[in-house]
């Protein structure tokens, strides 16, 4: 597999690029969403750690080989990060330096002012010449796919949202646990919850991750906060977030109650929806169909609808998203995609 | 078994309770309540449909054997009616010229002004005289139970909440239902939908109750409104809900954002919490322990926490109650309770 060899700058050929966690959910989905677009394999340059080197992953008909990351980074055009905030720190200044344009899925750089935090549909010009990108939080990210066309069109003072988050936000390992977790239980047997504080086997909980003693607020819920008014540039946007988790593998769903700035109907929020990049529209009252996370998993739309005025400027949806693709690796693709 | 004697007056015997709709999910759990209490076997009367008659239902360390329902209402005390609104229209009024008290958990007489509706730590006082009552929808219980405190204190304005709530609303079979799908899943077959119209397992969905064309108001949702506003005796109350079903087993969870009318800080409602009866207060910051519907789940209590303050009127929490409990049979048995 290539590794250190120079970038290829002929235009014809795809990019070379690294996935690094290629061994992780959004790593894994990153590589899926790169062999779907037929990205041909030996483009890719898989890194995660080094007891995962040599490990073959599936991409397409055939596999890529896992190298081990190292403090010396491959040249390649392209890295997406889709590890820790911790390995994002360590690595990507170093793969920035080795000539890639680099797309960060953690937390790490997302309230770095010099570094752009990046929703395609919504903020693509904000990347500028940067070549450090920093991706969303999931349901930051399907929260502000969904409702940019609302805010463009009617303006949106303040949000309160209720989620219902699956567990592969929290990694493979929490996958797993659901599933054994719910097999144990059918069976019978206790849930021994080991990720998670609290079992997930038919059960729902307030979001793992810390909270804030002062406010109440957990990790999730002040991201959402924070980078949602940096990718709208709205210091002063209200939102009121709770975020859950339920037992679902891998879309987020979310019930959103928004004030808008300027009075509009039902009608003017499902043709604005309908509409807009990356979300469909799924509004059947006569069918009692919206948005639900299996509808969601392995799509690329963030899914919006059930749509409810509870007065000219107060309006509710449901809003779905697979958190590991828009939530995370197809956003990063994207990104990517709009620079090489 | 008894039927048809007369319902004995000897203050000292505890009374002679019909439990109709006997082999449901609500009527088993009232079973399992009378039991709990040591309310003998031999002052129960089971009654179902008469494809059931001969049934025998576990009762404490025993049995209670299922009788046909006829319209010859056998002689009793108190009735607590656990089935449909169709079959509460057809036996109440017998029942009561039986001289039964009859509570009833179906949905035929709650907005009959000439029929109270009663949630026993908010409006007992309104039995008065009536030997017909109505127990309110599950959801409504739940939440009301948790918010009634802080009306009392504070008022309440304004309420917005979504559920999360437990397929066992939908009766047995759903509960069947989500069991067999969630196993299907995990054995990589394919999950049908038979009592829901969307997949349950590992699925979230928009409760399945008929909607409202006009409005997009579900029957759930109109429910919680109407309800609410009766029991509180408040038609001006806004109530902005939001009914999801999620793959849990008997317990709903809801996350409400509240306007009270008077300003408060987060330990004046969890003083207020912690004093209310029907209520424990779970709001444990430091280890992220907020209601679960598990934690919920066989318990009498509804559990309320995770007190978020948004502004001084503005206030968030996570409540969860046992939809079988306090959401149904408990509530009715509490009324029976009050007048037997």
């Amino acid at each position: 597999m290539p590794a250190k060899a120079p970038a290829p700058k002929d235009p014809v050929r795809p990019p070379l690029v690294a996935v690094v966690g290629a061994t992780g959910a959004v790593g894994r989905e990153a590589l899926s969403i790169l062999a779907e677009r037929g990205h041909p394999a030996d483009r890719i340059i898989a890194l995660a750690s080094a007891r995962s080197a040599g490990e073959r992953l599936p991409y397409a008909d055939a596999a890529v080989t896992v190298a081990a990351l190292t403090d010396d980074f491959p040249a390649c055009d392209a890295a997406l990060f889709c590890a820790t905030a911790d390995i994002a720190r360590a690595h990507a200044p170093g793969a920035v330096a080795a000539g890639a344009l680099v797309v960060d899925n953690s937390s790490a750089f997302r309230m770095d002012p010099a570094v752009p935090l990046v929703v395609p549909e919504i903020n693509a010009s904000a990347i500028a010449d940067a070549r450090l990108i920093a991706n969303p939080n999931c349901s930051t990210i399907i929260l502000l796919t969904a409702l940019n066309p609302l805010r463009e069109r009617f303006g949106v003072a303040r949000i309160v949202v209720s989620t219902y988050q699956a567990v592969s936000g929290a990694g493979l390992e929490a996958v797993a646990e659901l599933q054994a977790q719910t097999r144990a239980v059918l069976d019978g047997r206790p849930a021994e919850p080991s990720v998670f504080p609290e079992p997930c086997a038919f059960n729902v909980f307030s979001h793992e991750s810390p909270l804030d003693p002062a406010t109440g607020l957990n990790g999730e819920e002040s991201k959402m906060i924070a980078e949602s008014r940096r990718i709208w540039n709205d210091p002063g946007l209200i939102l009121i977030p709770t975020c859950v988790r339920v037992p679902v593998l891998r879309a987020h769903t979310q019930s959103a109650l928004v004030t808008l700035e300027n009075p509009a109907t039902e009608d003017d929020l499902r043709a604005a929806l309908a509409a807009a990049p990356g979300v469909a529209l799924l509004d059947d009252r006569a069918h009692n169909r919206f948005p639900t996370p299996l509808g969601a998993t392995g799509g690329d739309p963030v899914l919006a609808g059930r749509i409810r005025r509870f007065s000219p400027t107060e309006f509710s949806l449901l809003i779905a998203g697979d958190q590991l693709r828009k939530g995370a690796a197809l956003n990063a693709v994207q990104i990517m995609d709009l620079l090489t």
